[in-house]
């Protein structure tokens, strides 16, 4: 796949992605790692829970949106490089069997001022299940190498 | 630990929590399963990339941010249930033997309108290492339960 400079990046542009299967094994191991609550780990006492039965922990959807993105559409010369994510929102919860996708939205593009050989890339991440609904949605500002010092 | 409701929690309370050392082999483990870019998984390539050496994922920083959070001194009734992550800020590589802990401040408290048992209790999360620099930021809408249905 070819792969991108800040030059061949323009607003309104869509990237897709893979997908990615978020099996009950895999929601409880991660979340034994790093989440470690009754809601994500045990599918019985996660029916008593706000999540009236087992989710997967937020952070992990949200590792596995990074890895869809680093096999994704989009290529950027210098790899996937986030300075982070505004309004990173968990919007209904992520059940085993769901399989993830990612469709990628660019919202803006501009060249730092101060070091023109490199741009950021407002991003808008969107997570979506089989079901086509989203699970997750932020925008990231992306660090992206450009082709030459001007336009 | 005693279980906080919305009731016990208040603007401006700072809670801490334990330590994590990001380790080398947990930063290439991490970056291997979730962000594989070879800044994140070959300490001798990473050299030559914008990190300048190896760093961890940001979100291996987020999901060692969420292990800290759930061992920390802010312990709520009803579990860490994060609602998504406003500005989440990666602000400096984290790197390998780097010790990791959590800062969380209140920044505001309000009851649900629709849900009066329950509120949205806006917190501060701030991960810092060793050297007390800030290596991520963020504000996290938490969902609270509370005592009862008024204050």
């Amino acid at each position: 796949m070819q792969k991108l400079y800040l030059e061949d990046i323009l607003p309104g542009q869509v990237y897709g992605s893979g997908t990615y299967e978020m099996t009950e094994d895999a929601i409880i191991e991660f979340a034994k790692q790093w989440d470690p609550q009754v809601f994500h780990t045990d599918p019985i006492a996660a029916k008593d829970t706000f999540f009236k039965g087992l989710a997967a922990s937020g952070w992990h959807t949200a590792a596995a949106t990074m890895k869809l993105l680093v096999s994704s559409e989009f290529q950027p010369i210098n790899g996937q490089i986030g300075a982070g994510q505004e309004e990173l929102k968990w919007l209904m919860p992520v059940r085993p069997g769901d399989v993830l996708r990612l469709r990628l939205t660019v919202e803006s593009v501009r060249r730092m001022k101060s070091n023109p050989t490199t741009g950021i890339v407002l991003m808008r991440f969107e997570t979506i299940n089989q079901n086509d609904q989203v699970v997750q949605s932020s925008r990231c500002p992306m660090v992206i190498q450009a082709r030459s010092a001007q336009d």
